[in-house]
């Protein structure tokens, strides 16, 4: 086992094979590099699960690493934002601001593309939405200039006939509220409902394990219990 | 809110657009579900992940995306097993079997390609290695058949002259251990040192969350507490 104490250089060319230095690395299984370096780059994914997904990849069909490169290709080529309320498609406009079923007079503002999907998936909301692309966060140079807010605002200047309403669906976090706050003043002026998602206890939870603050904005927002059960 | 209320069919030909059904999923947040779902075959990403990924994904640079498929495209077209020891490699022999530096009387071997990495990152082995594809496990139906065990046979016949020596470096597991015994009989005629990889206390442990059987093992291997500091 000591065909490692000469110092050889690789052919590769790379740093002389000392033992005990540890400072080898992925230099030996080298194509992999490109690829589990491009996976580390992704969220929540560190140098053990790049490598973990990487031989993964490899170690199934060629055509499973052929399929995801091309979602990915496709994605990269057809996914934009939709010109009305922000939210990814790959059509001109997207799937709910083009169907004709859906309440026109009610747009739901949330802070991210991806929450359209979480407030879909409900199936109780039938409006349209509205994606400001983040939230009003002064420390992090974020100002309404940086928000597709005048955009929201020439939305509910054009909107359909009837009451109304513009739901804040943004985040329940400081900077969220802080964007709500901004928004009702700017759309009070324009004539239109401004409401909010309701603050209190989340179904399943245990009261022990809920927050104080939580409790307390329960508690003010506290409903009459109907006799019908309605 | 009533927009819904209608249970009209969707442009996309859908199914029926219900309130409070829930059925409605992704089909309006639609083009991503074709990367979403590649996503989701990978090993611990689930679908929530997936979607996380995905929206990470469309909300950077195109580039981004676009750079993380060619390297998927790259790994699917060059990255092939080494024909001689079975790691991954883009070349035609792999990196180690072709480093004319490597001590080619000692041969390591283990399971999975992945293992290969983990054993070169210490920067104490200096041997070539012997990738398995997998490990005896007769209720899976892998028999020795399913592994590359006929050509670690020939590797070790044909092997440098010197003291040769075959480092078995399976999993700690039951299978991993039978699939040593099996090599090691299996061996042990071709006039080879045949070694296992020691068990003992993983460094850095406590004693205290040690499991039984560890220690059972670190105090059968014990060994001589040298005075000299070596």
């Amino acid at each position: 086992m000591d065909g490692h104490a000469r110092a050889a250089r690789r052919p590769g060319g790379g740093p002389p094979l000392t033992p005990g230095a540890g400072q080898t690395r992925y230099s030996r299984v080298s194509p992999f590099e490109g690829l589990t370096g491009e996976l580390r780059r992704l969220p929540g994914i560190g140098a053990k699960t790049a490598l973990r997904l990487a031989y993964h990849l490899v170690k199934g069909p060629k055509e499973d690493i052929r399929r995801l490169a091309r979602a990915l290709a496709e994605v990269a080529e057809r996914v934009h934002p939709c010109p009305r309320c922000g939210n990814y498609c790959s059509a001109e406009i997207c799937s709910v601001c083009r169907d004709p079923s859906r309440n026109g007079s009610v747009i739901c503002v949330v802070e991210e593309a991806y929450e359209v999907g979480a407030i879909e998936r409900t199936g109780r909301f039938g409006g349209l939405f509205h994606v400001l692309g983040g939230r009003l966060s002064p420390l992090d140079g974020v100002g309404p200039e940086e928000l597709h807010i005048g955009r929201l605002v020439e939305r509910v200047s054009e909107m359909d006939e009837g009451p109304k309403e513009v739901i804040l669906a943004t985040n329940a976090s400081v900077e969220g509220e802080a964007t709500a706050v901004y928004l009702e003043e700017l759309l009070r002026p324009l004539a239109v409902r401004v409401t909010r998602l309701a603050r209190g206890i989340p179904v399943g939870s245990d009261l022990e394990y809920v927050d104080g603050t939580t409790i307390a904005e329960a508690l003010a927002g506290r409903r009459e219990v109907r006799g019908d059960g309605a």
